[in-house]
Order: structure tokens, then C-alpha cells, then sequence
């Protein structure tokens, strides 16, 4: 047999492999990332199997939590170099496709065909293909001329459309269109009434509706960009920088991040965007790294809009597993995304036809020193006026991921008191919609948002992010403990005091009391480690410190919430399983929320002493303003996982602030 | 008549005030606090007045609001130079006296006697010699010889006893002892069970009580400082700085402050601290500076421990009414307190003798940019891959003030987007009560707190801090919107959705509709003025935006909630009273609650379309964790204050980021 072409890239891929095991490859974990040569082993292996297929996700099969685990207590020896899986989601023939391989032998381990409820993640190519459908459809054309619209200035794009109870569907998106004409910011001006429907599988339109006329938004003012304004312009801040003359203190060696007292693993998900694996601690007191993360990501997004109106009430988007959350990440720009200190990240994505490909500055890792105190006292009751202050300075990993309008910037940010804070912030554009109206005084019917302006109302919805935190605090083995606050009468009757709070703790024994709705009453949720106690006896724990609280306001019977439904409550508990990663399922789009964190959660598992993963529930509501127009300034909002007794006394007393730097015979 | 030492020096002071009202004086306003000239007047008047005084407040008695603004609007003429009233709080003859000083004639207005219940703010003076009592008192000696300590090591404090019913009180504290004795750190070694009580008045102890011995906690392990931490240390975070090679963007011109499209007056008073007056942000569609707040400032803090044993039932502090927030404010750090980019400012306060004297660095003021985006979008639909990225850049406003063992880091913090961020951040000491128990194991009790170390529990407690906010939104007359965002059904039985939530507003028609606990229900509260609206006609307003939520859990009709009764709500707001400024009242100290925030409201006033107050409670219930020992990482909570619809549009659309500095050929 002669070699094919086909062989010899395989044969070309095992002997890069060959020489990779035996190369001193720096940082190498089990938790990387795809490679590069990796991706095209999948792709190869895959279109060898297949003809005719498409690449909906790729990413990392990782080896199963306990030998990862044991490897890192074995001193990570190199023979789980041979662990390296890939799994697959993939389109062949209008049929939903998982394909494990097996990269280490090269080979196709198992490939099913699912044929339950929901699609994979969408492909840009597809999304892109099908926005340019409506231009070469004739109705749609007439639309566009009916309303006197140039259309070579109309700009489409894809929506995915939800469930609503449906007995069969099939793999669709609506099309709308917006109008360009003298603006980037054509999410300014929709051309509502017009819908179109495209069966991605035929890549077809397959409906088309154009229901009502509304007057396009105009353009002027909506265009954002720095070259299209006009003076007068604000008071320009003078200039700033961030110096490091030393460079930065953290390594980041393959993808492992070392920092003060911290050391994490940082992989690129185009499904998820970053996840931090492995986070740990270093403790003085014990002269070692101790756990505290196995893996933690933003698990999926719910984005129901408040809109019930034909064009508008499918969208309900859950953006992680319909859009990719880290197929949408932005290339980062230096010094504005980030600041000037910041170091860059690359990260590799799998285009439809499997190709593997660069996404640019995916990630950006800084230190961050915003002006803060990290802990401080004046003692001006002893002679000498003593004052000491540390400054803080933390260590942050961002991505930005536009999903169409929105930008999410992600910042996961680690303290060296033993915090891990998380900051997720909105910007881009509203999700506007064209309007007859002008003025609110005409408005005499519900319209589901603010008029922002002329013609153009905001409408109103929630951002859900639903955060897998795989805590492992000291240990696999951990517990949720909710700390109640509770007010109690004062016992002896002679008492001055009549009330005070005292804290009632209560290990959640199953996952259905782990359900917490937070904001009604003063409770403090902790992962801890009943196996484990500090000297005085204290378990050893991380507290979740939430910021500003929401939750879904839909019935929990509705469909799009039966989707969503892990913004039914703000904290949950599973116990571990490989298989629960996603909170949306691992099918989502037009999924009919069988497979989701709710679900999972329905056969209320023991959770008392467990491997047990903790899922937080960040919400916004977003009423739009008119200051948000023609884009929102950022609005943010976060959590923090604190040291709760996980150590024997502050862990940053021995910190010193960092070395003030002064700069002399500068040149600008 | 021989001119007398006195007369000499009121001449002297009228000459330096004729020269004054002559010179050109930069940035005078008539907000501004009283200078040392004027706190000498005061001191002169008073002391010639009465011969045995001690001085427990003196601040400015600020013209009356409507003065002001017309001053403002008739584009501040001199003669308001004229309108200069101090309000003095003083103790004469064991009676409280409110003296009015007529600054401009160098009179005393009107001196009246309080004989109501509470007293004034305590000098640092009088619990400064309270404190040394016991060292000279028998049986206190005989106490600590009995628990085999050495006196020379000892070191105590006065702590106000709030008020449980007593129908008579006398100005008593009570005097609590700490073991230095190898730490700075006295605060985690309580001498406790013994107890002094002092007659401030009579300065002696009056009541004196040794109920139990607990052993010292030891000094080993407490001691925060720098050059006592032995190695190994922690990984040095290497140096960093921000460099702003042409100095800052904010301009200080007296106690005005104006950076970016801000502007603003900032003052120091000694009960409050910093007071921010006549807040405007810039508007360049209308070409003007609009208002935004009148004045803001922590009006109050309550402070209850949740300990009901009968050393520690009565801490219930109200750290401003009774020690002064401003009083306790500390001199900031350049380089760690405050970033090296920072400026400086000095405060005046008066001694128990009424003498003027500074406080260095009482406030720094310093642009942030801690990597922050203001906003972004990266627009990959249309050619090109557009990126517009906005970085973020603010100015702070910080003071720290340390009331015993705690630091409260307060910082207001201006946004060019308008919003007002507020964020307090708490470090220094746990009140540490000392315990037989060594391990938590061995506790069978209620002991109020976590064993945090070998004999020293942290007690339990909660911080809530009033913000007195004045808003004026664009005008004085505004009006408290509650706008719910309410559950709805779909009207249309064929929807696909069957739910959705609208917004309904509501406007608060009296103080008792404007009460809220945040929490428990979605609800933007807003400041909204109703006379104005946007072009298409949404109303103007200001959002609060609340962090982390918390109110008292004690219960309503405690003698301690009486008296911290703000903190029964999270929001309040009542109509402008120049005569209600802080929100625990004018006297404080052993008060009986019956003037308050809680009291004031009981009026049900209306507060619809006009001049109102906003006031919010921003809590912290604090279960003290091992973390904190022995001294706390900051803790920090806030709020943030975001226009809606206050602009027509986004007001940082024409924002540049600050010029990207590079430098060259630096030395360090």
C-alpha cells in the first residue's frame, strides 16, 4: 500500500509526538489545552471517519479527577503524558455526533450518534453563512425595498431559538437584519418585523415573516469609535503607566501560573473560556501548597430577554453552550483591555471544518495594583505612633468574549490573603429594538424596555453566569456548612440585652439543601473540610462572600427557565461527576432542559463528606438606560471565595508591600 | 482699660481676618471648614465666656442650603465671605452646652444648655486620662498582682456604655485592660474580667469590678509589625509604581476638587470626616455642570457586639457620635495608605482645650486606574475587526479612620461615566475577649465569637455605616422612585412565554414608603427628578446600587437597636432638615435613641417632589475567623450611586484613554 496523504500527515503527527515525549517539554500538564498538533490529529482522525463533517466542539478530555490527583501527590511523573483524550462534538449528516479519541494511540475510542433533544454549539461559519442567506431571498429583498433600505447596507445575524415545547425540531436559527448605513453600530438599527428562519442543516430559509414596518433608528450618535467623534471632547486624563522595573512576579511556565503564594493551571475552552485547575496555596506554617480549586469556569450563561412580542420572546439565549463562550473571546488590546503590565496568552480553537486555529491574546494575566490596603493599623495608644500597611497588590486573569452585542470581560482575580475574587463585567451594546415611538408620553401599551432613544427601545433581561467551582479545600472530601445568623432572645431574664445573633451551623446533607435562594435572610455559605480542623479546632474552610445578589424572576415551570434553570437559585451543590460539567447540559441549543444542573440535582445525592463541586449563580438585572446608548459603560459585579479558618491565623502578615520604585531621568 | 493677653490676641485675630477678607483668596467657599484662624476665634469666645470648658465638637455651622445655592447660581459673590458660624459642643460645669459662634462679628450667637439625655462626642483627653486610672487605683492593682502581671505592662482604654434603660446616667465609660508586655498588639491580650467604671465628669472611677480570671492570651504570634517577623517570609511581590509623568489630571484649588467632567468640595470635620459638598458632573450636550449631591458623608456607624456577658453586653458603639469619625482619622502613608500618585491634604480639629491643631494627611486624593475597562466592543460582523476600548480611570477620595482597633478605609470614589462609587473597606484588630479554652472542643457554652487563638475568642459583631446622601438630581426638588421589577403572566394565552417581569415605578409618597430592606424582592430604588426629563422623556434620575446587603438582626424595640435604629432599614430618605445630619442623633453617647434617623421618620413627612435626603445602610456582619488573628485582611463592602437616564446619552462616548506613556532610560 502507498502511503496516502492522508497516512503520512498521521505518521508526520506520531513522530512530532515521538519526539515531544522525549523533548524536555517545560509545564507540560494533563489539564493543557488541546495543541496545535493535537487539534489536527483530531481532525485528521475525524475526516478519515467521516466525509462529511462539522467540528461543533473540540476540547480536552481530561483523565479522570483521582489519577490527576494522584499524580500530582506522585510528584507528576511523565507517564500520564500518554493519558491525552480529545472529546468531539460534531454534525455528519444532520446527526449529532461524540467522538472520544484516544491522541496518545491516535485512534477513534467510541463515536455515538445522539439523538436526544438539542444541538451542539453553533459554528461561526454556519451563523455566518446563514446571515448572508436573506440577502439573495427574494421576500426579503421586497422587504428591504418596501422600506426604502439600500440593501447592500443590511447586516444579518443569527439567534438561536430557544424551546417552547415543541415535539420535534430541527436545527434552526431566526435571521434578523440591521441596517449599516454610516454607522459601525448597526445593533442601533434594527430593521424590525422582519424574520427569517434558516434550517442549518439545509442551510436554507425555511420561514419568512414580515410582520410590521417600524422606522429604522437613525444612525447619528450611535457610532462609538474614537475617529467618528466630533469636539467637543471630555477633559483628556493625562498620562498614566504601570511600571515594573523588574518585570512582573509571576511565571507563567507552560500553563501553569506561579504568583506570590499562589500556583494555578490555566487551559483556553471554546466552549467555556478560561479554567483555573489546581489552584493552591502555598502555607508557611505547614511548608506546603495547599488545595484549594480543582477546576473552576464560568459553566454556562442565561440570558432570557423580557420580551414577549413574536420577533423577540424566543430569546432566551444560554450563550456558552449555543455561541461558545470562548469562541467568542476578543483578542485583547494591549494597554486598553489591559493594562500596560499585563503579559498575553494565546489560545486554539477548532474552526467548522476542524482546523486548528490561533485566538490572540485570549487571555491576559497582570498584576493589579489598584491603590488598595491589604491590611493596615495606626496604634496611637503606645509611644512611638506606629502605623503599618501593606499595599495589595493581586494577580488577575481576564478574557473579554463578545457574544454579538455583549461583552462579557471575565477577571479572575487571586489575593494573597487566599482570596479568589471573581468579576464579571458587561459592556458593548444593548440589544435594541426598532420602535415607532419618540417620545415615552406616546407609549400607552407595554413595549418590555426603556425608550433609550428615538425608536429605539432597550430591552429589558437578566445575565445569569452560572460558575462550576470544583472547590477541594485541603482535600477532596468536603462539605457545604451554612452558617445561619440568627436572632436569639438573651437567656438569663436580668440580661440588658434582650436579642443578639448567634451562628447556627447545618452541613447540607443533600443536594436539595443545598438550593439557597440568598438576599432573604443573613446566611454565610461555606465549602469546608470536616476531615480537618485548625490547631484550635476550627473546621477548615473557604467562604463564599456573594456581591450584589439576583436571581431568575420567571416561573420555574416556563420553558426558557426549565432551561436556565440554574438561575432558580443562587448557590448549589452536586457531588462530583466528570460528566456534570456544563450547567446548561451538554446539549443546549433547543435542548429541553433534560440535562441540565436542576435536573441533576432532582435525584438529591449525598453531598455530606463528598467530592463536592459548589455552583454560584451570578445575576444582573438590566433595565437599560439611556446612559447605556449608543454602548454601556461597564457594569460589574462579583464574588469572592474567602479563607474561612483554612488557616491558623492571617496568611499575609509576613508580607511585605512591594518595593517602592522611584524613577528618575525618564524620557517619555 | 489695659489691653488684656486676650483681648490682644482677638485683636490680632480680627486683623489677620480684615487682611483676609481683603486678600485674594483662592478657592474660599463658604463650605469650606473652619480654618485654625477661626478655631482660635472660637477658643478665644468660648474660653472668655466660660472659665471651665472643655471643647467636644467644633465645626462649621454652614450657611443654610438655599444661601448656598443662590450663592452657587449668582456665581459665588464674596459677600457670602461674610456668613461664617461655628457650632460648638462643649461641657461646661458638668453641663452640656450648644454654643452658635458669629464668626464674621466674632460673637457668640446663642449658648444654650442641653439638659436632654445623651452627651456630646468624647475628647481624646478625657479617655485618655480615664484609661490611666486604674494604674493608681488600690484594688485594680491588687487585681493584677493577683493574676501575677506586671503593672508597667498594663495599658487600658475607655469604652462608651450605651444605654439600657437607666432613667438617670451619669457621663461614665468604662475602662477595659490589655497586657502589652513583648507586642505592640495589646489588643489580642484582654486582661479580662475586670472592669473600672469612670465618671468622666468627676474623672474617677466610680465603680469597679474584678468577677473573673481568665488567663492573658500569649504575646507569641500577635505582633504585626514589619521589623518583628522573622523568616521566612512570603515571596516579595517585586516593585511597582504608577507614573504620571505630567502629574495628575485633578486640580485642587482650595477645598474645591475638579477632575475629568467632576467637580466638587471637600472638607474635614471631626465628627463625620470627610464631607463631599455640591457634587456636579459636566454635561456637554447642555454645555453645564449639573448637580448631582449636595452633600455626603457617614453621618453615623453603629458597631454591636453580640456578646451578652456582663463585660461586653453594652458594646454597642456609635463610633461617630460617640469617639468622632474625623477625630480618629489617621495621618495616610504615602506609598502604601494611598498610591505613590497621590496628593495630600491636611484637617483641623480642636483639643479638649479648643486649640486648633492639624492632621496631616487626614485625606489623599489619587486617579486609580486598576487595569479597569470603562467600556468596550470588539465588532467582527462588519470588515476591519473594529476594537474600541475605553480604559477606565477614577479618582478616590480616601480617609482612614482608626477608632481604637479598627481601621475604616473610606473612599469615594468619581467616575467620568457619573456614578459615585463608595467603598469601605475594614482592617486592624479583632475585640478580642480573652477565654479559658484553648480548643473548640473544649467549649460546651455560648461563648459570642470563634476561638481565633489559644484563649482569645473574636467576638461577633456587625458595622453598619449611615451614608447621609443629599442628592440634588439635577435641581433640588427630587422624589424617591421604587421601581420593581415585578413577575408578570403573559397576557396572551398563545404565548410561548408564559412569564416575564416588567418594571412597575413607584414613587414614595412619605418617609415611611421610602423604609426599605434590600434583599428580599428585586427593586431599583432611584432618586428621580420629576420636573425634568430627558428629551424622550424618561425621567432624570440616580440609581443606587447596593453591594453585599445587610441590616441588624437584632430585634426593633432592643435598647441598643433603639439607638442604632438606622440600621433597621437599608434605605430611608426624608426631606432636607439642615438639623438632621447625623442619623444617631446629636448627642449620642448613652442617648436614649429618642432623636435619630429611626425617631425623625416616625413624622411620616412627605417626601414626594422635594428637597430630600437619601439615606443608606451599608452593613457587615462580621463572624470572625482565624483569618483575622491577629490582625484582619480588609474586608470592604459599598455601593454605588449610577446615573439613569440622567444623560441623554452615554457621557464617556467622547472619553479618549489616558495617553499611553512609555519610558525610556529610566534609573531607579
Amino acid at each position: 500500500m502507498h502511503p496516502t496523504k492522508e497516512n503520512f500527515s498521521t505518521i508526520l503527527l506520531f513522530l512530532v509526538l515521538l519526539i515531544f515525549s522525549f523533548a524536555p517539554i517545560h509545564g507540560f500538564h494533563p489539564l493543557d489545552p488541546l495543541t496545535p498538533f493535537e487539534l489536527n490529529q483530531v481532525q485528521t482522525l475525524v475526516k478519515k471517519s467521516h466525509q462529511n463533517v462539522t467540528f461543533h466542539y473540540v476540547g480536552l478530555d481530561e483523565p479522570d479527577k483521582p489519577k490527576i490527583l494522584s499524580w500530582i501527590s506522585q510528584n507528576q511523573p511523565k507517564n500520564l503524558l500518554k493519558h491525552r483524550q480529545a472529546f468531539v462534538m460534531a454534525r455528519v449528516d444532520s446527526k449529532s455526533h461524540e467522538i472520544m479519541i484516544d491522541l496518545s494511540n491516535n485512534k477513534i475510542l467510541s463515536d455515538k450518534i445522539y439523538d436526544g433533544n438539542g444541538y451542539p454549539m453553533l459554528t461561526n461559519e454556519e451563523q455566518a453563512t446563514a446571515s448572508e442567506l436573506p440577502h439573495k431571498y427574494g421576500p426579503f429583498i421586497t422587504s428591504i425595498k418596501k422600506r426604502n433600505l439600500n440593501l447592500s447596507e443590511v447586516l444579518c445575524e443569527g439567534f438561536t431559538i430557544g424551546w417552547y415545547g415543541e415535539e420535534n425540531t430541527k436545527r434552526v436559527i431566526t435571521v434578523m437584519c440591521y441596517y449599516v448605513d454610516g454607522t459601525i453600530n448597526f445593533y442601533m438599527r434594527p430593521i424590525e418585523g422582519i424574520m427569517a428562519t434558516v434550517d442549518l442543516d439545509q442551510m436554507k430559509i425555511v420561514q419568512y415573516r414580515d410582520r410590521l414596518m417600524v422606522p429604522v433608528p437613525k444612525a447619528d450618535g450611535t457610532d462609538y469609535r474614537e475617529s467618528k467623534q466630533y469636539p467637543p471632547f471630555d477633559t483628556r486624563i493625562k498620562g498614566m503607566t504601570i511600571l515594573q522595573p523588574d518585570g512582573p512576579s509571576f511565571i507563567i511556565d507552560g500553563h501553569n501560573v506561579r504568583w506570590a503564594n499562589w500556583e494555578f493551571h490555566l487551559a483556553f475552552d471554546m466552549r467555556v473560556g478560561p479554567i483555573i485547575s489546581l489552584a493552591s496555596i502555598y502555607d508557611h506554617d505547614m511548608n506546603k501548597y495547599r488545595s484549594v480549586m480543582y477546576r473552576g469556569y464560568v459553566s454556562e450563561l442565561f440570558v432570557p430577554y423580557q420580551d414577549l412580542s413574536e420577533e423577540w420572546y424566543y430569546r432566551t439565549f444560554l450563550d456558552a453552550g449555543e455561541f461558545g463562550f470562548g469562541l467568542c473571546a476578543m483578542p485583547l488590546q494591549p494597554s486598553t483591555d489591559c493594562p500596560p503590565n499585563a503579559v498575553f496568552l494565546d489560545g486554539f480553537y477548532t474552526t467548522q471544518d476542524g482546523t486548528p486555529t490561533k485566538k490572540s491574546n485570549v487571555f491576559c494575566v497582570f498584576e493589579r495594583y489598584a491603590g488598595d490596603i491589604m491590611w493596615r493599623h495606626s496604634e496611637a495608644a503606645l509611644p512611638g505612633d506606629t502605623v503599618e500597611v501593606r499595599s495589595d497588590v493581586t494577580l488577575v486573569v481576564r478574557m473579554v468574549s463578545t457574544v454579538a452585542n455583549y461583552d462579557y470581560i471575565i477577571d479572575w482575580e487571586f489575593k494573597q490573603s487566599g482570596s479568589i475574587k471573581v468579576t464579571t463585567s458587561l459592556s458593548g451594546m444593548l440589544a435594541a429594538k426598532g420602535s415607532t415611538y419618540t417620545h415615552k408620553d406616546q407609549i400607552q401599551e407595554e413595549v418590555y424596555g426603556t425608550l433609550v432613544a428615538e425608536n429605539v427601545i432597550g430591552a429589558r433581561h437578566d445575565h445569569f453566569l452560572s460558575f462550576h467551582l470544583d472547590l477541594d479545600i485541603d482535600g477532596v472530601t468536603n462539605s457545604m456548612m451554612k452558617s445561619h445568623l440568627q436572632t436569639t432572645r438573651a437567656i438569663d431574664p436580668n440580661s440588658p440585652r434582650k436579642s443578639y445573633w448567634k451562628v447556627v451551623d447545618e452541613v447540607a446533607k443533600t443536594e436539595s439543601e443545598a438550593k439557597i435562594k440568598l438576599g432573604s435572610s443573613a446566611i454565610d455559605i461555606k465549602v469546608v473540610n470536616l476531615n480537618k480542623k485548625t490547631k484550635v479546632g476550627n473546621h477548615i474552610g473557604y467562604t463564599l462572600m456573594p456581591g450584589s445578589v439576583a436571581g431568575s424572576l420567571l416561573w420555574k415551570d416556563d420553558h426558557e427557565q426549565i432551561r436556565g434553570g440554574f438561575s432558580n437559585y443562587n448557590v448549589w451543590v452536586t457531588p462530583y461527576n466528570k460528566s456534570e460539567k456544563w450547567a446548561g447540559g451538554l446539549y443546549v441549543d433547543q435542548a429541553h432542559g433534560e440535562d441540565n444542573l436542576a435536573q441533576w440535582t432532582l435525584r438529591n445525592r449525598e453531598i455530606e463528606n463528598k467530592d463536592i463541586v459548589l455552583w454560584y449563580t451570578l445575576g444582573f438585572h438590566h433595565v437599560p438606560l439611556q446612559e447605556d446608548y449608543p454602548i454601556m459603560p461597564t457594569l460589574s459585579n462579583g464574588f469572592e471565595l474567602r479563607p474561612a479558618n483554612f488557616f491558623e491565623h492571617n496568611p499575609v502578615l509576613k508580607v511585605k508591600s512591594p518595593k517602592l520604585v522611584k524613577w528618575l531621568n525618564c524620557s517619555a
